[in-house]
């Protein structure tokens, strides 16, 4: 079955889901697909789309023009369904296990379809029902670490690196992130969404003028060190899971940035659990460590084996770059402990909390927390200080 | 009088740029035009044409698909020409009085046609006949805080500098700096160049472990830290000076880099002269001095009065960023003074010393400056100790 090819966007429907997908090739000609929009409509469109015949199935994804999420006047354009394209592709060449498989991309509809992950759960809904996924972190430092090493200078050579920072400019989606994570949570913005009960110490976010000086420096990393292909926005609503599973989707926010990002980001959605999943507590602690021991131990090894730049294979220049990433993962990590407290997009794993009181104190340990994160960085520079700065707070 | 458009490169002949000169409207038709080619043939064609009717005159700079300073061996694509173009249109907004007009471009013949600043002399030149241009670091001080502070995210907010960055990506004229400053001096490359008599001196160099660890971390920087549009060669014979003027010439090496790279050059090129013109030392050292201090000043000014991020405008977070670009241009300064002793490219300053033993130990003076300012730049971290620490070695 061939298909006229469209030259114009637009959204698609469920019955030009699938037509597209009859079009290309990856169903027989006379399969029965059936199709359901299961995206939660913010930013983009999610087709699934199923072969009654055999049971398999692909996802089409579409972006939108604009971001819902802050209602349909903060227009978006659809360009960045080729940055988390591309994304998918090199990720997927690193990290095989790790990324959904790509078919076909369109960057005219701004349309990927990719293999079904829909056996399996969003990580971040699967903590909440008491899921723990045993190699999740196992899984993740492996993906942090080729990622992070095969996309640097280091592992990719000064010239090719520079090819792919051109490529992933990205300055609609780093947008959001410079202005939901690293400005709006610390002025009285309009896109700052708290409850009534944590005035007092969302005020006290705003005097901290300390706090405000290293935020600034985060943000300062954000927007100039260039070090890697980052994912961009990796938290646990971004990680798909089963007891032997874990895929990384939606790279839509992807740039080059600093490798702490992903890392902290990663931290942070952990900590959530460690704040407010008791029973679990000991076990999502021990997920942090093996995310950074993984991370430190298949990083170290790629350095010293996969190295391109000569002169920088040395202990002394790897033990930098680890430190450097530690302590910016750190500081990112308090970062977005606060930005889901206190700024526009929160998560489930607090707001889930039904008992006011309980959730309140949860909140504020978040925001203890990631205060003591951002300031002390630079002092808390093992993973053993980290732990127990968490466990002395939490 | 019109021209067919040419469809693919080939050098210029003199009577070919008397054409182009000719066929851009810059002169009027009856114009009696000589011409003559007066680059240094490296990397560049440079015609000068003057008008005898008048004697006005314009330059036209042709890039060639090769850089001779290694042989002709060394292919080069003339994409250069490009980003030359546009980042002296870049900094022709920021600071037109210290950069040359640019009248005419052609991308396919790699062509820019520019004013002719033949009345003025190369800074180093002059340096070395006993000029001292009382105005050039005034001038270059508030060259590099316009340039600095208005490439910046800062100065024109992050989105905006993200297409800048995307647009002067640069990895030819990039992999030429990381090898003959950041790498090659550093080990037994076959690029270096240095005299017999300082062999034990090199391979002292080459032997210190401590001193390649911080080289790997300034060379991260360069690889990484994409703060500003760097100029990427700012040494004295990349300006032209007279007595009230200054202009600075030849930025094929732009690109977004750490601010501290376009300052470090400028102090390394002018302690050369604090090195060797034992008469003119002391306003050598002014000249430092001087082009810090109108740096300071100005970057203030702008950072207080034209600062696009809201939140970071404030006295502790500016200071942040002074800070680290003085240590970051304290750094490249030491790696300027020894690539320029033991690399491939040198500096009249030193290489003009007749007497071999003045030469040698002017030499070994530039080593042994580069290696402290490399090592200790987090420690000098005023103005009065780098000059202190200067005339402690000289």
């Amino acid at each position: 079955m061939s298909q006229l090819k469209q030259t114009y966007y637009e959204p698609l429907t469920e019955d030009a889901a699938i037509r597209l997908a009859l079009g290309i090739n990856i169903f027989t000609e006379n399969a029965a697909l059936t199709c359901r929009e299961i995206g939660d409509g913010n930013l983009n469109l999610v087709f699934h789309i199923i072969n009654e015949q055999d049971g398999k199935g692909v996802i089409i994804k579409q972006a939108l023009p604009y971001a819902k999420v802050v209602g349909e006047s903060w227009p978006l354009t659809v360009k960045r369904a080729k940055i988390e394209a591309d994304a998918l592709r090199t990720f997927g060449q690193l990290v095989p296990d790790y990324v959904p498989k790509v078919y076909f991309t369109d960057d005219l509809l701004a349309v990927t379809v990719m293999e079904d992950l829909s056996h399996l759960i969003i990580a971040r809904t699967g903590f909440i029902t008491g899921e723990t996924y045993p190699l999740l972190s196992k899984h993740l430092g492996e993906y942090l670490a080729k990622t992070i090493f095969y996309t640097s200078d280091y592992g990719l050579g000064p010239s090719e690196k520079k090819a792919q920072v051109q490529k992933f400019i990205n300055p609609e989606l780093c947008k959001i992130t410079e202005d939901l994570i690293f400005t709006d949570p610390y002025f009285d913005a309009d896109t700052n969404e708290f409850e009534d009960g944590l005035h007092t110490d969302v005020e006290a976010l705003w005097d901290d003028d300390e706090l405000k000086f290293h935020v600034n420096v985060l943000k300062r990393s954000f927007l100039t060190e260039a070090e890697v292909l980052l994912h961009g926005d990796l938290h646990t609503g971004s990680v798909f899971a089963a007891n032997s599973d874990t895929k990384v989707i939606d790279p839509e926010f992807a740039f080059y940035g600093p490798a702490g990002f992903d890392i902290g980001q990663v931290f942070a959605n952990l900590l959530f659990e460690v704040i407010v999943n008791v029973p679990n507590r000991g076990l999502f602690i021990h997920h942090i460590e093996t995310v950074w021991n993984v991370f430190k131990e298949e990083f170290t090894r790629l350095w010293n084996t996969e190295n391109k730049e000569v002169l920088a294979k040395t202990d002394i220049f790897l033990s930098y770059n680890l430190s450097k990433f530690f302590e910016d993962a750190i500081g990112f990590a308090g970062c977005e402990l606060i930005r889901r407290t206190v700024g526009l997009a929160h998560v489930a794993d607090l707001d889930t909390i039904e008992d006011e009181q309980t959730r309140l104190a949860a909140k504020r340990t978040t925001l203890e927390l990631g205060k003591i994160l951002i300031k002390q960085r630079k002092e808390i520079f093992t993973l053993d200080a980290f732990i127990a700065k968490v466990k002395k707070v939490v």
